[in-house]
């Protein structure tokens, strides 16, 4: 069945910056380029820019200046902190800080862990969720689980083997970067808290495409970024359980989290930190990056999320279809069959390097996406049956992958070109 | 004399966002917004603005994405870089690291110390220049100097007695945050060579008024962030040398900053670092961000850097001697009449708490200045004469001051109402 013959798919996709822009083709000719690289970072939704746009003649400086624009920008940064907790569905007393990336979030999260403690992870978690917690804590890498049971029954039985005398933090992805595979969020927050540890959520990939609702799901924090979440203006998010982050170390030193500072009797310095929100907000906060944000979050609930969710489903259903009756091509999946997935796909083509299969996609169609390892090394090694020794570079080796992902600014146009692509240059 | 009885001053301000924005007063009525408060945060240029305006729809994912607007994206990213290596003078093996903050900045290079460095640092540096070196370094606090000939003998002494032995850094700001003061670099940075110590210039505040020459300087590594620079997008800088920088561990763990991760025997996870610019952006780097500074640093430099300073010293030499004719007015400087300075002017006014008058400014003329401590409570103090205990939490406190700051984008108008309304408040 081809994919030109469905039906259109409604809501129609979310307005985003940048369809109109044309990407070379190597025939010299042009066409409308079809960003498919969504994982990565996704284009700006055109509400998103227009609220930037309005809001920037207002800038002005936060805390503590006197003026109108200084008063109205440090409300607006208050305020988007309130958004955005709206949105992830906060507890009361959770906290928000605007942090300028899931990296960054989790690396803070990471020297805020208490002293002792354990940290557990699955090997196949991005890097960014895979090694912050080795600078601060003794850590349990867990094996590739082959089915989301699977990765339950491995959280609980190595949490059932720790030393409860000490703290501990699992730290899991809610879609994974590599597959899109959703992972038992519910679950795996429920054998952490049976076992007395934590859980921090690696929402990169989960919240730009499904509602996250931070009390039910009954995770200890979540971090995520504005570039994947149609808000690319530098800023991202930590938001969770108040009591580590207070009682650690500020992230970095500087102003806006003193308190007060004053020499010492013996020519030292001392300093006094704050315990709210801008202890880990030293300097000055992005205020356009975290206003872009809650604008994001504002747009995709105005827009009904549950809606834009079930088109990104079927959109998905045609792309994942349609690469099924490729021989040639092999979707990657850790969990196999039947699997729910948001709309991130990686895949190989047999007797082809995924590189220059990206760059056919791009030089052929003017398809945007991405190949290699995607910071997630031991699990595309893992999902390709490469050595460890292969494919280092983050990208170089004969044994990368290719990855498609997109969401709620997608057209149908886009994937219908894809598989379209995908199906001629395997032909 | 009345400044309005002044010639025009040339060249024309840079246009920026915000300058038709009224600002309600206390009386009902409005008046166009006079942002004050450049120290803080800095409108964005327009040129910024139009260039991240027609970028934006090109935005695309960096680094190994394989499509046209990825690659797109990815040049940019790194002609940014080396547009602000340019505008900085820097040396051919210098870095560009984008960072989210000269505290940001401040901190990476306070975790990328060598072994058993000693730090030396005045005490009236700002916050992010005084507070990161603590964590990682033993830091010789200096006693304020009261003129730059003093700042050098006090650090010159300093670093004579300092053991030879060990690596050593001198932290010191190109222009203070509080008086505006110019610090004596050249002089500075030769006598932390001489002594065989490196010397990092906090130039947050020296960057967007005078031209800054990292080469000619001889400073090894510059600070500064992109709000205090016209282009308020969560980005800032630390360039200069490479070795320090490539030595440290990558100052966030995770994905961009990786060659290769992979499972060890024993059950663990080891990590290949990159060892060039993208050693410390892990995550996804800022890419809106550093091309809004790269902009400015364009603008600038086209608009003619020098004339831009010699404008703003005519708009101070305005602002400077119209509050010297006003008797309750005290100027806070550290290295008293003569001084150079940019433009940024802190006071105390008698008989009124500096909170209130901030206050008043913006009520009845709004201007958008800062009063408080201005996150360098030990020079503020000093200035003011506050005992350490007092003007705790950055603001509170009867000997707290009032910051007047402006740039590039002010307009005389600003100026001569900032002085007018000093004037008629302190009548």
């Amino acid at each position: 069945m081809s994919v030109h013959l469905d039906a259109p798919v409604t809501p129609a996709p979310l307005p985003v910056l940048g369809t109109e822009v044309c990407a070379p083709l190597a025939d010299g000719t042009e066409i409308p380029y079809a960003a498919l690289d969504y994982a990565a970072s996704a284009p700006a939704l055109r509400r998103v820019w227009e609220d930037v746009a309005a809001y920037l003649p207002y800038y002005g400086s936060v805390h503590r200046g006197a003026g109108h624009l200084s008063r109205l920008s440090t409300d607006l940064f208050e305020e988007s902190r309130r958004t955005v907790a709206a949105f992830l569905g906060c507890r009361p007393d959770d906290r928000v800080v605007f942090t300028r990336s899931t990296t960054d979030s989790l690396n803070l999260l990471a020297t805020s862990l208490p002293e002792g403690c354990e940290v557990f992870v699955f090997e196949t978690e991005h890097h960014a969720a895979l090694l912050p917690w080795q600078r601060t804590a003794s850590v349990t890498y867990l094996d590739a689980p082959r089915s989301p049971v699977a990765a339950v029954a491995t959280l609980d039985a190595a949490l059932a083997a720790r030393d409860t005398a000490r703290p501990a933090l699992v730290c899991v992805t809610g879609a994974s970067n590599v597959t899109g595979e959703l992972w038992p969020v519910p679950e795996l927050a429920a054998a952490a808290h049976r076992h007395g540890a934590r859980i921090v959520l690696d929402a990169a990939q989960l919240v730009p495409h499904l509602p996250v609702d931070v009390a039910a799901l009954d995770v200890d924090w979540v971090a995520f970024s504005g570039h994947k979440l149609y808000a690319p203006f530098g800023a991202g998010v930590l938001a969770g359980r108040a009591d580590w982050l207070r009682e650690a170390a500020p992230y970095l030193a500087g102003g806006g989290a003193t308190r007060r500072v004053a020499r010492t009797a013996d020519g030292g310095v001392e300093t006094d930190w704050n315990t709210d929100d801008s202890r880990h907000e030293a300097g000055s906060p992005n205020v356009v990056g975290a206003y872009a944000i809650a604008s994001a979050c504002r747009a995709l609930a105005e827009a009904g999320f549950e809606n834009l969710a079930a088109r990104e489903q079927l959109l998905l259903g045609r792309l994942v279809s349609g690469l099924a009756e490729l021989p040639r091509v092999r979707v990657l999946s850790l969990f196999g069959e039947g699997a729910h997935r948001v709309g991130v796909v990686s895949f190989v083509v047999e007797g082809y390097d995924s590189s220059a299969f990206a760059a056919a996609l791009s030089d052929r169609y003017g398809i945007g996406v991405r190949d290699g390892l995607f910071c997630a090394h031991p699990l595309v090694r893992l999902l390709t049956g490469a050595a460890a020794g292969e494919g280092a570079g983050c990208g170089e080796g004969p044994l990368n992958a290719v990855r498609v992902s997109f969401g709620a600014g997608t057209p149908e146009e886009h994937i219908e070109r894809f598989v379209r692509a995908v199906r001629e240059l395997t032909a």
